[in-house]
């Protein structure tokens, strides 16, 4: 009983469905249920959510996934954000003060995720969005008639004809998707890479004197310090914040006004310009009034440019991780050049044994934006002519990836760079036991020259400095003036 | 301590997140704390839960992209199956009978769902899956000594010495992605393919009689069946359904006896065996143990193979999804030649339009898991020596797509498939407007006349046969006798 | 020796091998053999080919994939800008300028392409490009030496004392991979795009007075003009050129000057500016020496971002491609909004019949570019340490794409978009049978009013006029003043 | 007429685009032009090549891509196969023979690849193939009617008539699509894995006795031997082959006899598997004619399978080459353990390096493989009705697929893993300095006794012995006798 009461709430799930189907279960004990009604006529509704009728007809038509599948919170919150600007901007336009007022409070509710539980409906529906949409009229259309002392399904405020007025799923579902990306790259996503490029360039300070050897196609090469190799990193994490920041131009365009199909029909002159102004303001962010609004519909060009920073970035994250498991490897056969932080035992039969899984974690999330960056771009592709019906999932993956990545930086940075340390002994033992730094002997000995002594060594296991004497190419004191690895990591004068 | 409290609910989401600013909140009214260790020592786990030390570990050190991102339920109850398992043959190698029956019930429990809650860590964690396997092993010893009269934390019932006996999470995680992924195969993917093969399969049937144009470029063509066309997606269903078959081969093959590199240190002669016989029993699948197990830890080319049959299923059922939102387009200005069920009213602004909104939802899953693949290859392709650290990425991308996949065939069978209409007199219409029949002339008046009867028609906008008289390449009998629709469906006797 | 013969011709097609089976041909008639040298010892090289040693070897150990897969040109052409640079800044620090100035003139030969026929290497090579950053030096070498009046092999001017000098395999290889890719971007690429855009936009336009019926999910809905639908797709294109463009900050940064690790090692102060200052007034782009050179050796995180553009563009280009070829059905069964040009006879057997086929050649474009993106992603993910070694793999793939995209956008251009007629007769056909018009009736009349009326007409198969008046919600003159498609193309006001 | 000239010589490379602003070289001296005509009217063909009309246009319609974009050799091979076939079909239906042999004459010339030259068309062409289809009847009609004493062009043998009887674009070209793709992989993809399984199982065999420090999580674990390594390897291989080879099922099915959409209108019964039994005869592989022939026009399910199995094998092949890279990294600061055999000079700068240039070849093809899946994905889920029209690009993405991923294999096995040696001392010397022979303490003294002894040898940096006797958890003794590597390397009896 628990568990049919459990899914009662809006979860799609086959079990509930099967039971749904017995007319005795179907009415929750401490709720009941009311009658709501769309254009396809009555439906019930479980008393105690504020959705309507096509909330629950979607429920029941898409029961893919179950409650995991959700549609993404920062979504929801979007809807919030526009409705509650559209009903200012439409009160404007003649809307009646006293429900544009109320629709306003009811959607700073949804904005502020005091409503999430009333929003059941899984990605996988109509491909615009529109069951969203309506979902979030008929949430705010229900607690705005409350707030007027009104009551739910009613219809004293109309999700169509007050909370939606002037606007089409096809036009509000993009915007939300813009005011939802833009938002979340905002206020988590870049600032996840804030602090991960932060911790990064610290750490290039703090080893900036550690030489060691460099490694190219995994084989020793010429030296570098550990500060540099670390400024590689932080590099390629700053250049990520750089390409995601270029994409939002194009995200700050807003679809809203564009009605049906972009011709803004419907909508008053204007319309478009204030409620892209109403959502900056209301945002903090810079959101304009897309130039083209068929464009804005037709294709979300935008989510795949944005999608494919996103990418990038994580293909530099899968770099950086790599090589800090790498590096970290051993403790005593492997690398073995840095020392992770121990955050868990790492196996339940090794025991002593301390595992990289940290890097592990941000691996796995950046081979999932990949994938996620595939199907945004399938989607993306997939338009027919004046609207492009993936947008949920096009919302979500990337979504989804920017949340991944945001929070693995940030548990990345926490949990690993912070505490990585330096394992000087080690790092000094390779440096000077490699054949490498052979390579400072070629402008002075030649190319050929230096090829025979390093080869010399490598065959009889000695030191460079013994395979030179012997070779007769130079003389001691030449060879430790040339043999210096604190020249050998950068340009000469 | 606020960082142990903030987690305690073993829930990341945001609201929580909000909720545990009030110290009041952050301690759970009925339950309190008790305390658990590991090798790091002791840790505070909330007293209403049944996980150890090593789960709270990693719910501390993992916080990333919350309670939507938990470890997929397949894997959970999987854990339970191979547990009970473990149990059972670690009764014939000396397993305590009193304390192997306490595991195999607590075990089963998992498996049934009855312990859901108590599996809180994310996807996002090691990558060997490590600490979900620990949280099997703590939540079911810490069951297994309840039962037995003791308490929780006691370690009456050891995680390690008990319940993970003779195995490792490099050999367990493996082994329960196989279970879960052909389980799920086996019981929901592959039935619900079968379900909307049976519905294509009759509509092909049903639609035997009715000529119609075909169209290749996109262009008129010659006339076909509706029948034909729809066993044309039939066919793609059915074989879409031996290519995942096919992959089992490789997925019934179980890692358990590997231990934690693959050569089956502290396991007994026999273990591996017998462990997957007793799999076998348990789930009614024939699962054998892997042939080579240093395969079967350190890589996971069997799922990256069932990932690549499910893209291809995914391939198939997006072109099937296309053609039928495409033939069922209009009411008036598209092809018009399908009725698609009405489910739900299209749209918050054009009244009377219904869309083809199961095919969208399906379109948009197969999007996505075309997507998932390339995750699914990239975390493949990313194994380092003698493990593969992408499992539960892997585990949970081929899991969602399977889950979103076969919920999406059902839903697109039965909301929209299973109520398609044949619009007869728009197919009709089509047919005979169209100039293609022009190709039935070719065995008769030859290439080249038959093509300029057809230009003739097409330019002057007449029927075939006033060009084909009027060009005097043919009589009226003639023509009569060779244009026949019913004629033109199959090869010539 | 039947090892260095079979590769004589530099091309392992199948025709050679054929051939090589006839032992006449195994010696070119013309030229003989002669001996080059390197670290490893002698080797055979035809007398004809300008190459080396190291390029010999190459050509011997990685016979992959046959003449085909050739690095691509543009990387050729490139070395040579970069050689000519790098003598001349190399006479600025030394270098005999009589050596110089003969590997300048060498290197500009390279960089016309007359020396093409001497860069035999396959993309599938070392991974650091170090085999044809050898065969442009050995090329250069031999060239300059008989400038000078010496003969090929005799080292008089030494491939790597002389031509790569103060160079590295490893910063040589990525900073002709961002002269290759920032030149075919700047020259080829954009350019391409302009023209789509230029004749997209012209279309938009010339049809800005033909209303049409708008499609949403495929299905009728409110009107536009055929005008707004062409400046949705000009948009896309003109966004996509200011994508590609956004991401050249970064692939104007040159590693020039890092050598083998990023350090600089072996290079004075200051070679790095100088060479990118060089670089930049030899091709006319702004380059500049990469900021951080351990990023820019151990990553292509600016060819992945490069990449994202170009997949973003081909989203674009295959939604245009798609609504094209589909407004363009028909002749007589399909939308056939569109008249498309008559390029080619279209079927071998369906006489009449004109295909979309310049839609086809960029799908299928389209669809390969977002395939190589993959590939470039997880090249440019698996780096490790100081190196990345996909650097050929990156480098091919991006410039194909770009090649591609640029040439199919042209021929779609030129073959197709100039000439796309509108089918006035049928676009008006279209537009005032459909029931979509109802939204018009919308502020009048309410929307539960308005889907009765075209619920109605779609039922009956009535115009919308005749419902709405049965249904006594308007009167006939309130109808034809509502319903004016020209009042429905954009906000009132 | 520049138009025509500019396109002569059959090949937009750049070299040639060059050469045509001299205006001496527009005309090649030995053959001038002659006339071809089909429905589009008359074109001027270059006299010394057999192609015509179709083709001439084709080749100035897409001019993407240049020469090295030739539509793959094995698609031309493949129409000559079936041209071949269906002219001796053809003549059981009644085609006169005199001209079915010279047919039959002239299209075993094109399998076998003399007349390579008259196929200039690119990739990027009619979706349908059509124009390639075209371009073998065009050549085969001619040369047949050469071999018939009659001129080029004068359609004595007519190209649809005769060497297109029964058959359509449609049909024809995924028939090759099919007997290029399954001849490509038995007679060579196949036999390439199959040659580095065996090498790969000879160097299990040979390293069976050398045991190593295993690794997981990149870190040190419990000990295998280096033969039980490569053995995971193996079986990784062989497993690709099974899985290949299992899609050849639907791979054999012919579309021959489908006609233009799959009804098979203008053939005669028994067409179809007559045609099919023919190729199955000519090739020796078990061809059979398509159960469905919607299907098989519609959709290239079998290409997306097929790629699917290649993906999986390149997943596998860079996970190897990984290993393989790592594993021998150094000379002296890299794990060391295996020395892979020196074919060239690593670098230009740092003599006496080598690298593994093998296994960066291959996982370059490796990263590739993995984007023209995603490419074949795309297209493959990209068609209309009754016909996909990416088949070019999906045959070419797979084709090249499978060449690079099998020559890169036989490369990697003939110049890598065939002379890889172990490196035993350094193998030793790693085993037996590592901690993790602790595990076998496990069922002696209790994991947290074990762990403990790991962790005080960890931090004290001594040995294990020193630790356990130390912490008097055991004796010597007692330590020797259970501290066996040679015990660990299996179950215990």
């Amino acid at each position: 009983m628990a568990m049919v009461l459990r899914r009662l709430a809006g979860a799609p799930s086959p079990a509930a469905a099967a039971l749904l189907l017995r007319p005795a279960l179907t009415r929750p004990i401490s709720s009941g249920f009311r009658e709501e009604r769309d254009t396809f006529g009555p439906i019930q509704v479980p008393n105690d959510k504020l959705w309507g009728a096509q909330t629950q007809r979607s429920l029941q038509n898409f029961d893919i996934g179950g409650e995991r599948e959700r549609m993404p919170v920062p979504i929801v919150r979007a809807f919030g954000v526009l409705k509650k600007c559209a009903a200012k901007v439409n009160m404007e336009y003649g809307l009646d003060p006293k429900i544009g007022k109320a629709i306003m409070q009811a959607a700073q509710e949804v904005a502020e995720g005091q409503l999430d539980d009333h929003f059941p409906l899984v990605i996988w529906q109509t491909g615009s969005g529109t069951q969203s949409n309506m979902n979030a009229n008929e949430v705010i259309a229900n607690r705005a008639a409350e707030i007027l002392g009104h009551k739910r399904g009613g219809k004293f405020v109309h999700p169509n004809d007050h909370v939606n007025r002037s606007q089409s799923s096809n036009d509000t579902f993009p915007t939300v998707m813009h005011i939802a990306a833009a938002t979340e790259i905002n206020s988590r996503f870049v600032p996840s890479l804030q602090q991960l490029h932060k911790s990064l360039d610290s750490k290039s300070v703090e080893f900036q004197d550690i030489i060691k050897i460099g490694r190219t196609h995994t084989q020793d090469a010429t030296p570098l310090t550990l500060g540099q190799e670390f400024s590689g990193y932080a590099t390629q994490v700053k250049y990520g914040i750089d390409r995601i920041v270029c994409t939002l131009t194009r995200m700050y365009q807003l679809a809203q006004g564009g009605t049906a199909v972009g011709t803004g029909l419907n909508t008053k002159k204007g319309f478009d310009v204030k409620i892209a102004a109403a959502v900056a303001e209301e945002t903090g962010l810079p959101f304009v009034t897309a130039e083209n609004k068929f464009e804005a519909l037709a294709a979300h060009d935008a989510f795949v440019e944005s999608s494919g920073a996103v990418n990038t970035i994580s293909a530099s994250l899968m770099k950086i991780a790599n090589d800090i498991r790498l590096l970290g490897s051993g403790p005593r056969c492997g690398l073995g050049e840095l020392i992770l932080p121990e955050n868990e035992p790492g196996s339940s039969i090794m025991p002593g044994k301390v595992n990289p899984t940290q890097c592990e974690a941000l691996t796995m999330v950046c081979a999932q934006v990949m994938g996620n960056h595939v199907g945004v771009t399938v989607g993306g592709s997939n338009g027919h002519f004046e609207l492009n019906v993936f947008k949920p999932m096009i919302a979500a993956a990337l979504l989804r990836s920017l949340r991944l990545l945001g929070d693995a930086s940030v548990s990345f940075e926490k949990n690993c760079v912070r505490g990585i340390q330096a394992n000087h002994k080690r790092i000094s033992q390779l440096l000077h036991e490699s054949l490498m730094l052979v390579t400072s002997l070629n402008p002075k000995i030649g190319y050929d020259n230096a090829a025979a002594v390093a080869k010399k060594a490598h065959k009889e296991g000695t030191t460079l400095k013994e395979a030179a004497l012997s070779l007769g190419v130079l003389t001691e004191p030449e060879f430790h003036e040339l043999v210096v690895p604190e020249k050998m990591i950068g340009p000469s004068d």
